[in-house]
């Protein structure tokens, strides 16, 4: 996160003397925070203000307590608390006592409508907001500079050790190990593609290169990953060479918009977030350039039911330019390619699964965090993974896999119990050779068209 | 189908007779068909005109021969080949020596630009076609009736016996038999619902009732099952009675806006098509007032790759006021009300294969449609059904089943392995009571929350 733009103490052990030397709090900042609590119905929620008074109307003990440590954390709150409250707490001007997830989870549900994207304060605030960062090719460059090039060292610290996968794992009984369910992730994305030994695999937006080493290790295939994260193609290049992948996997430090070649497989998994809606039929363009006539494809994205900016703060300080779409709005990446989608599975839960194992693993890294950043930095990440997992707990984000392939393909299964038929691969068993590509029983009044006219293009 | 405004002779003794009478094929005919198939890259198919005349262009022998047998009939495919083929083929006006399917396959796949939707006679004969059938509550009415209250009878000559499912069936292996195909549809169905013993259910568009029964015989659950085809609200009423099953599964004849009551599922499978898109935030309406609040909530529909109006033939003879739309099109039905897509599953084939078994059992029983109607309305229940194959088949047609809930419910499967877990039950066992519920393991670290406070509405 860009700590320059703040000018904001950073010794956390100097909280408490700021707030002992601030003024007392005036009665109307009293009753505005008391009119606020009531408009949320009365949560379990006491506020507690920089001259330890403390508001609190519920009927009940309340479950968690905010600290306000200074007036200027109270107004920016009440005034715009999406962008305001995480600037705040990461900061330490507001701090929290109690469990923070649950207190982002009272106000998500209780939020007062004035506050809601549509309601005056969310419209105002908006109205006042800079423009999200766009995703130009250069504009790209920088917003996925700003997130994905903090250091690998940094990401190493919380997520699954092998893969690096910085995505929704799947978790299809949710007592594995995150190590597991990114495994069963890969997996259940490499059958939704169907991959035989052989085939030639883009990935479009590859992180740490995971999933491009997993589907050549494991299913034989052929892969060129993009990505513009110069430290991931870094790290995922070197990877791939001590695995003695060179030649299996190549990984391309270059935007998805530049992907040549034709393959029997398009994937991405977790950069369409980053796309932005206006590149949808870029996109679009892009995988009906780069696709076999009888390729499948996958797209893996964070959605929305319902069309709604990402959280202003989350954008601004931890993913510029970041925006989760409906599935109406990912449409338009297909529509105009007469691509057929043939499955969409939602994911939201694994999501929060998922994010509840990072956030576990990052708090018992504390110590190695702030080596390398400070405590403002780690607040921040806390806040974001705790946000995020209660965004996707109670259905705010969504997560969608979207299985789609050209409407000519006709060989297609005839169920997807093939996504659930045999175990999924333990987790240490990492074997080299490929699989044996599944057989299809023909059936007699198969309807599948074989012999097509071919017209020439 | 409508033969009261068409004057044409019904007596198929007499087409050769006709066509002798005819006068020979001028040179402009000949030369206008011509150049049309070689506009279609010169497919394997010859035309035969009324004078014995033969035009081929293929390189190898024609696969299929189009006879067309009177000068009228060749101007209206020339011009309006969309609308004016089904009503020749049906009259007899023009026959087809070889596979009707082939020669809808070659045309569909070879049809030349200027036939198409945006191209100049497409959009020209659309500019002269008569308004497509409104789905108000009295047009829907009309709509409903011209198709399915044909007769009982005449469905019950082709479609699967116990049940009458006129809807795509499900296929888990293409060889099963259309019964076991369509039980395994609605067992399909009824998992992705997560129907348990008690549950009340109410469907929208029951068609003979069938789903409705299966509900209520292998899930115990109650159903009330919506439709205003008298007809079919006859038939299923009276079938439940049968079974025993009168007080756990009502019939209304009622517009699916009617629809009153609040319920743990709602389904609705092959009504979407007729409801058509203006009407869909009012079809959302309906669910997000019946469904409970843990509702599960399915729908199954034709759908399209892109927004497309239907085959007008088809919209004018067989059915009034369909639309398939596509799955873009079909958010305006969960995105005012906040519904999450859970699943969605396009079954396009399997709708191709149904119809191969309706057409081979409606065909074996050509002497029984002839008994209640006549040599025309025949061949253009032969045609739509075949050419609905074809569509299915090349993906101009596919077929979404769609599951979700409201946002707020949180008691997902953490996989769609209970879909495929067990082995569909035999066609033959109906056993009367209802199955146990499956049982939910509950794990430690579960992100599901399950004491979100309660807001008051």
């Amino acid at each position: 996160m860009n700590t320059k733009s703040k000018n904001i103490p950073l010794n956390f052990e100097r909280v408490d003397e700021w707030a002992a030397t601030s003024r007392s709090a005036h009665r109307l900042e009293k009753w505005l925070f008391t009119r606020l609590l009531r408009a949320m119905d009365d949560p379990p929620i006491a506020v507690r203000l920089w001259d330890d008074e403390e508001i609190q109307n519920c009927p009940g003990p309340p479950e968690v307590t905010l600290h306000i440590r200074e007036p200027r954390a109270l107004w920016g709150t009440l005034i715009d608390p999406e962008l305001y409250f995480g600037d705040a707490y990461s900061d330490g001007t507001i701090t929290v006592e109690g469990d923070l997830s649950r207190l982002i989870e009272l106000v998500s549900v209780h939020r007062p409508p004035i506050f809601a994207e549509q309601g005056l304060l969310g419209r105002l605030t908006r109205l006042f907001a800079p423009a999200p960062q766009t995703n130009t090719l250069s504009g790209s460059r920088q917003n996925i500079h700003h997130h994905y090039d903090l250091s690998n060292d940094f990401y190493r610290l919380w997520l699954d050790r092998e893969y690096m996968q910085y995505t929704c794992a799947y978790f299809p009984d949710p007592a594995i190990s995150l190590e597991a369910a990114q495994i069963a992730k890969m997996e259940h994305v490499c059958r939704k593609l169907r991959l035989k030994p052989g085939d030639k695999v883009v990935e479009a937006g590859c992180g740490w290169g995971g999933l491009a080493r997993y589907m050549a290790q494991r299913h034989g295939v052929n892969v060129r990953a993009y990505n513009i994260s110069h430290e991931q193609v870094s790290y995922a290049t070197e990877r791939a060479a001590e695995l003695g992948l060179t030649g299996r996997v190549e990984y391309i430090e270059d935007d998805y918009r530049n992907i040549e070649g034709e393959y029997d497989a398009f994937v991405s998994v977790g950069m369409l977030e980053h796309v932005g809606t206006e590149n949808y039929p870029s996109l679009g363009a892009v995988i009906d350039r780069c696709l076999k006539p009888d390729g499948r494809a996958l797209i893996h994205s964070i959605g929305r039911n319902q069309p709604k900016l990402m959280n202003r703060w989350i954008e601004k300080r931890i993913f510029p330019g970041a925006y989760p779409p409906t599935l109406g709005e990912m449409t338009a990446i297909f529509q105009p390619y007469n691509f057929s989608i043939v499955d969409v599975e939602n994911l939201r839960l694994h999501y929060a699964l998922t994010l509840q194992h990072w956030l576990k693993r990052f708090e018992s890294n504390r110590g190695r965090v702030l080596e390398a950043f400070d405590e403002q930095f780690f607040r921040a990440w806390r806040l974001y993974l705790t946000g995020s997992i209660v965004a996707f707990r109670l259905g705010d984000l969504q997560l969608f896999q979207v299985s789609f392939n050209r409407c000519e393909l006709h060989d297609l299964p005839w169920s997807r119990g093939h996504l659930y038929a045999e175990p999924q691969p333990p987790a240490a068993a990492v074997p080299t050779s490929p699989r044996a590509p599944a057989t299809v029983r023909p059936a007699a009044n198969d309807p599948r068209p074989r012999t097509l006219p071919h017209r020439p293009q």
